[in-house]
């Protein structure tokens, strides 16, 4: 599985602010010094330090200022032995200075200033070059792009960059049951609901979905939508709550392509099925929503991060103990919805057809293969969402 | 400053597929109960119940399969007394029946199955409305939507819904010595960081941010620029990293409205300052990089998610060991980015101005107002960068 999984190397230049949250394709190098020049980091007075070795308390040493300048200015003069520039947070240190002395430390009288306290060379100068250097590779390719590094993008005024293509991620429910949303329902039919729970986690993912029409059971139409499909980076097909439809989608992938695994045994559910069409992985997901949508939080979200080259998914944790205790299955991952109250973790899984279990919840717990029970008040770590 | 800060209260209707991280402005009431019939949870037999309460092992008794189902189909056919349904999992469970028995638990025998274990009345049955039922209130008013919630919505067929609108957020940086990324930089001037920093924050806190162009350090251009960017839901201004530049933000904001706070004292950076101009508020960032991105994750970021009525952020954290001392400043809180470094948190601050203090981290910690020194080994809090 994962040799087949290959992350997305078509790429696109996109503009600085829709940047965040994609992936850099090109390594950037500093084209310039920034800051570009030695600036102050203080309003206050540029001045050589040497000047300002003997000052104290009892022995103030006076300098001229010999000029003021404005945030954006720059001075023509230099600062000479006995002489100092007012100047602002952010403007260029004039030639001869070397250090810039804070107001706090300084008293005005006249044209001239009393130094109550030295400064050393350097001292509130922020030296050229100091936060990115020209030449350096400040961000490199494969790093994802956030807010912190959109400002190194803009402290080099790069307006544009590569980033790597969002992959394309068919979603295609099947089900002769099943109806679209906004469609009146009849007989025994009823809604779709994967397709929507799968397209939100695929935005959320870095990923653009592909909707498909609803596929009833029935070979060739299945086949016909794969084909399609394939045209996508990842292929999902959802559905398959009975044997005879699970059985009929794994028919389908077999003659099409080479089934890669059966997923891990988890609960609630069927196993996501997975399989080469091609060169696409095609995801077979389990029909009941709730199934299918732990199935997209555990197995479905990391493979959509992979192919997006997004780093593995960070999601807010809590810990808490359990309100009850929980029976679960020896050989089975258990994916156990959980609400707080009282800031106790309670179980809400009613059963894997009822969306409710999800919707109702604040997070779930994960309850490995070899853990049969949990005891009431055993800490346990809930993956929230959002 | 919390009573003038009002969510947002502008609606629009949305599409399912576009709905996901938006809070519902409408209360869902179910129109239809899901499951609407009660329907199989298992491929089996449809039975009555009564009918198998004397199976055993030994002694297994038999019953007629009188009608096969597929997935879809419904039965016109009853259970009476001595038959049963064959059918797959999401079938209307048919008259007469009350229970499903598993293929696991019989034997076929031409038309007769073998039953080696009773069932109980309503065994493998999902209830009609035992997900959701009909006039049931299922989603509330103020709730974001996730993707289980979206499954909620698709279970009852519902196609589009009522959200709030996402804030508009003006942009406005301002500063004489800012150049926009793109163009060249000349003279003393550095590139405008802010406003892609604050983009970037605005998107992925649920806002629209609504740029403005580079307004230099002059009263009448900011007020221009202010009055324009009032029809924004919020406005931040940004700038102000020197004494002078501060103070002609102060007093325009003073001049045109009404000074709320200045934020609460954080390190690095000045404290956000805050006004309410009109009806709006109107944050002033400051200027130097870190300091305006500190300031964002501190208080832009619940600021936002509450005009936008989206619940507090849940960040993902991380405990791990100080991997030196830090010493603090007292009286004001430290925001303090750090790099995960053999598992340990290591500082990165370099200092005020120096995006790549933010860029090279992980994370950051925040050291409260009354605590003066952390030692190395300390075990802290790391609130992880996406």
């Amino acid at each position: 599985m994962e040799k087949n999984l290959v992350p997305i190397s078509r790429t696109e230049d996109i503009g600085l602010d829709d940047a965040c949250g994609r992936v850099l394709a090109e390594s950037i190098v500093a084209n310039i010094d920034v800051p570009p020049f030695d600036r102050s980091a203080m309003d206050g007075y540029a001045v050589r330090a040497e000047d300002t070795y003997e000052a104290s308390q009892s022995a103030p040493i006076r300098l001229k200022v010999v000029e003021i300048l404005q945030a954006e200015e720059s001075s023509s003069k230099s600062v000479a032995k006995g002489g100092c520039i007012q100047l602002s947070t952010g403007c260029k240190i004039p030639d001869g200075a070397d250090s810039v002395l804070m107001y706090e430390n300084t008293e005005k009288e006249g044209e001239e200033i009393l130094i109550y306290k030295p400064v050393h060379p350097g001292e509130n100068v922020s030296k050229r070059g100091s936060d990115l250097r020209m030449g350096e590779t400040v961000l490199r390719e494969g790093e994802p792009l956030n807010p912190a590094r959109i400002g190194v993008l803009s402290a080099l005024g790069i307006s544009h960059v590569r980033v790597y293509d969002k992959p394309s991620v068919a979603v295609i429910p099947t089900g002769s049951e099943l109806t679209e949303v906004g469609s009146p329902l009849s007989g025994t039919k009823v809604y779709d609901i994967n397709t929507h729970t799968l397209v939100s986690i695929v935005k959320d993912s870095g990923g653009i979905p592909v909707r498909f029409d609803i596929v009833p059971d029935e070979r060739d139409e299945m086949k016909r939508a794969l084909g399609k499909a394939l045209a996508s980076d990842l292929v999902i097909l959802t559905g398959g709550s009975s044997v005879g439809e699970r059985d009929l989608i794994y028919s389908v992938l077999a003659d099409e392509g080479q089934i890669l695994f059966h997923g891990i045994q988890v609960k609630p559910g069927k196993p996501t099925l997975g399989a080469l069409v091609g060169k696409r992985i095609v995801l077979g997901m389990p029909g009941h929503p709730t199934s299918c949508l732990s199935n997209a939080y555990l197995f479905l979200i990391p493979i959509l991060r992979k192919l997006a080259r997004l780093p593995e998914r960070k999601m807010p944790r809590l810990k808490a103990k359990l309100a009850r205790r929980v029976v679960s299955t020896l050989g089975r991952r258990v994916f156990l919805t959980v609400k707080l109250v009282d800031q106790e973790a309670m179980p809400v899984f009613k059963e894997s057809s009822a969306i409710t279990s999800m919707a109702e919840a604040d997070g779930y717990i994960v309850i490995p293969e070899n853990v049969d029970t949990l005891e009431k008040g055993d800490l346990v770590d809930i993956y929230l969402f959002s």
